[in-house]
């Protein structure tokens, strides 16, 4: 109820301030037997720390992630997965100044309203190291998900104006991790990165566009009406920091088109399996997997935190200054590309299990 | 689990086939004492229904809002709301042909594929006809808004290409009503109108957006950290059939800024009380509502079902002429209005009655 | 929230009061595919029906069971299989007497402080014909345990003392339904009609206990910690209406025991399995079923309604007279043994479906 | 789903194996602004610890909490509430030869079975152990409680046939503490405690009752239907370590009476207050508690492991032999009192939250 679980049968349970001791999940629902793999999971956590490249944050928090429960002998038991990543070298002191103030478009405010206590110190609970948890999460559902052969690939396709024209089809998925940026159009990156640090240099921060691909879903994932697989995917994306759109397939510019030229006509494919001509459906259709390519579209706005003096008010209203200080990324969006797989990972495996459950002859072998 | 439940505490569970006895659902947790307002509901009802103008379906299907259970001399219990709404007329013969044939871009296949055994007859649970129970549902939510003085218009604002320019805010949402197509820009209404019917006369059908606006929505609405108030919202539209996108606030355009031009600056306003002077936002910060209008936008792709043959496969994967007949919607944007409105109202009752509980204050007084 | 769901996968939902409409209910997650045999449910109702034997109220309620969705062709979809059963020949009139007075064990008065607002008319939403829902959706879930083998048989094992000495494991379940009280040792079920008539004579009523066995079910149903095999049990048990104990295997007496006494050992039987050699804790360990037989007693106080004059208050707080009239069981065990039975049958469906995902090996075969 | 999360609103997911690294929990939906008594939870944390006297098991773990998140100054914050304490000095190596044997009434085929790996160490995760979770989580839950006056108190009404007599209205809470049985009834704890003595020095053990009675619990508790008060405290109480039993009010041997002297009267007091002459119902009628006190019994049976060896099986079916050794509680139920008053609390502040929105009078002002 008060927000900070997800799924249904993959269940996340995420806690943690960014000041406090540490920032950590638990996961119910992960069937055991499964090999954990913490190697991998590290990996997937230095994709997201700071300090990582010269066009994100230079804070450095050596994230490590610690496992406390539900692993034995290398695989899950299928009992309660407890993790957490320690706190380090957070100077708490440096946000005393911020104790009363609201920063503009951050939680300051509605967490003050809405709480009436809070813990005010690098935005606490608020703040996007929470999302540490939903890669370490995440990391686990890919796990479990390449057990049947699920791929997952996001890379920024957007920072400010500057955009990748490509469609996804045309693009190297292999050269995402070969750039600062994670975009996987290597002219396109270089001019994104460009951009980033002409940004910084002004002491501002840029917004863009996160496009996720998720291939060899198998089809019948998602649970209409109300939990169709979009629905989730679009609600996980959203619950992200600093995420203002999301768009499936055709998507806003879908809405553009006639029916005649929006729809996928099936058609069998050389393998004699069903297949669609067109995938402007996103992979999904009736909120259901259908076996095609699942890719959207995750827009992040700039970030709020700038390196330069903005007007705001106190808790009594007063006019106050926020200055731009500290070390804060310019563009969160090589950050946030490890974020959504692991929202999409989440998604996917709940639902991938719960779709064991649709149909009598899945479950019943007379 | 299996998805035709909605909401926390306000949650609706819905049931019903399009050629099946009834559509419906089930309200559990709406607090006892609220006057219910049968004729508001109808009201509502009838806004959905087809046949109501000229640019949409012409089928007759006079829906009408039975209760069961749960109001007693006008007023809730606080016990289960139990409705219904019989189909009538519906010749289920017409659907004989497509039993093994899957319609493009429709949820034939994925739900043939997931559950092996369906009800083929007018895209059984599939059907937007199920979003019926979403629109009573959502109409005794506004009642419950109404209590506390929320207000939420959602109209067009755009039909394929053309669009409203206008801001919302220059909009008078009282003219919403005034055209069959239920956008408040009486020019840029009379060209979709104008756009539908030539679409129409081709036995093509066409997307669009809808734009809603919360307004009076209480600060503290939302539960961080992945129940924010507009991911919920996000999974909401995004639940409806034919959505393909969401973006609130700034949205997709706001992923092009830079910081300084996004930031939505804190003042305290005339009457004392502390705003923001711009709204990026949307209304919500931190997942949380500040108190500010809330907006989205909603992308609807075109209706797949065209009154001309289009090829597809049937269940052994042979190809096969789907027809194009009956009657259908060349543009579901008009009739898609108060569901979005109602999926907004069921969002925003069942978060208002959640932050009754955030803070220690609300509940104990001393 | 709000208490009208019960279940995680196979969840109904109930709706409707004694004086309402319709009582009924939504099944949702009933996987695709199974036979729904509806002479079956129709027969299990009756079982629970007014009216059908000399120690149960005269009342008819010739209560039939109408679907409205989620079943095609005879065999369930996938999708929310909604029923209803109509209330008829109630007459509300009955009833205005009691508007303001507070019946003493009924639950007027605390309906009365919770809502504020409450159906007064024959206990309203507190009625036991509110169990009508929970034997159509037992049956179900029956049909669904059908498949793998499970059996349930409930009977009458104690009313007032009186009470059948035989272990279960020595009566004859055939003999349940052979006479009107529903207990299989016909000598004793002779005393306990007896006792009722006797009682009923006097227009009093008494209490019993019922006793249910499941047989045949998999080892691995149950989810520890919380949501332990008994755990639930017990929990759907004392939702029952008049139920106030509940005891599991060796239960209360088995407190008394020493642990050299209790444990059961566990052996090899002849065909190579392993089994234990007692039962002492009714075929579940650790929360979790291990294949020998879950068996339970169910405690019910006396109904409460009573055919003689008793002293309440109204809401003032002003003595009143609560005058005995109508037509009520003086007992309500025999009309209860259907109840139990679907209420287990719910539990061991739902759990079963639950249990499919706790182990990769079940899910995933490489 | 997986069964390790408790509550609606005021939520525990708890974690953690006897031999990992340790045991700890999550809270979700403690309003904001509630004292957080470090003290106080720890000392509730000693109540249950091993080797607080001579009739418990000798070993020695000192539990100390450590909070890792949601509290600030002293206060809840509203978010998550994550909480450890660490295993120590287990010796994993002890366990060695319990790998493949299943040790009898114990959960380890039970757990072998559904998971299919599991970690065998001292009962992993189906140590009482687990249970240390609950009583931290309970202890705030009794902080919130503390808020509206309600008390919690249980105690020891029976070990083996030894049974305090008297009526719990009869008896001095104050002296449930006073000696290391936990029962106050001062005579019959020296037999309680004699008789265990005498158990245990003969290496077996003896089961018992624990008696709870919550007092000044507000009139409106409780959903109904499936979610009564009392099914959710029986539910509670049956997933606790060792539970075979639970009645509430005059529970079994209520269901001998007839309803002429089971019903309980209403009268208004000599403050004006409506009350009940008798209280057969433990204050909870129609499943919503009445303002009376709710007293409930609670059957533990003997634990499982003894001082002497038993024959038993391992994976294979051979027949092996469980030797007697270790440190161990003779009987559980001492230690088992702060537990029982800990998910009676859990259960009273979900429910108490619950409660705040069943009427519109509630929310809204007007």
């Amino acid at each position: 109820m008060a927000g900070n679980s997800f799924g249904n049968i993959f269940k996340l349970t995420s806690f943690g301030e960014s000041h406090g001791l540490a920032i950590g999940g638990v996961i119910d629902g992960c069937p055991a037997g499964l090999e954990i793999d913490i190697e991998f999971i590290q990996k997937e956590l230095n994709r997201r720390k700071p300090g990582q490249s010269a066009i994100v944050t230079a804070r450095s928090e050596n994230d490590t992630v610690e496992f406390l429960s539900g692993i034995f002998e290398g695989k899950s038991t299928g009992t309660p997965i407890a993790f957490l990543i320690k706190n380090k070298d957070q100077n708490s002191a440096d946000y005393e100044h911020l104790k009363d103030t609201f920063r503009p478009s951050h939680a300051d405010y509605t967490y003050q309203k809405k709480y009436e206590h809070r813990d005010y110190r690098g935005g606490g609970r608020s703040s996007a190291r929470e999302t540490i948890a939903r890669v370490v999460a995440g990391a686990i559902a890919k796990l479990l998900l390449q057990k049947i052969g699920v791929t997952i690939h996001a890379f920024v396709s957007q920072v400010g104006k500057i955009r990748v024209e490509k469609q996804y089809t045309e693009l190297d998925f292999s050269k995402i991790e070969t750039n600062e940026i994670r975009c996987p159009d290597e002219q396109v990156a270089n001019e994104m990165i460009k951009h980033i640090k002409f940004v910084k240099s002004k002491g501002d921060t840029v917004g863009g566009v996160i496009t996720c691909v998720a291939q060899k879903v198998p089809v019948g994932l998602g649970e209409p009406v109300f939990d169709k697989l979009h629905a989730e995917l679009g609600k996980a994306m959203l619950s992200i920091n600093a995420v203002k759109g999301f768009e499936i397939g055709s998507g806003f510019y879908g809405s553009t088109l006639l029916g005649s030229e929006h729809n996928d006509a099936f058609e069998k494919n050389t393998e004699g399996k069903i297949t669609t001509k067109s995938n402007h459906s996103g992979g999904i259709q009736g909120g259901i997997s259908n076996g095609q390519d699942i890719y959207f579209n995750v827009a992040f706005k700039p970030v709020s935190t700038l390196m330069m003096n903005q007007l705001s008010v106190d808790k009594e209203g007063n006019t106050v200054i926020v200055e731009g200080k500290g070390r804060h990324d310019a563009c969160v969006l090589p950050r946030a590309v490890p974020i959504v797989e692991a929202m999409t990972a989440l998604v996917l495996a709940d639902y991938f299990l719960l779709s064991q459950l649709s149909s009598i002859k899945n479950i019943i072998t007379e």
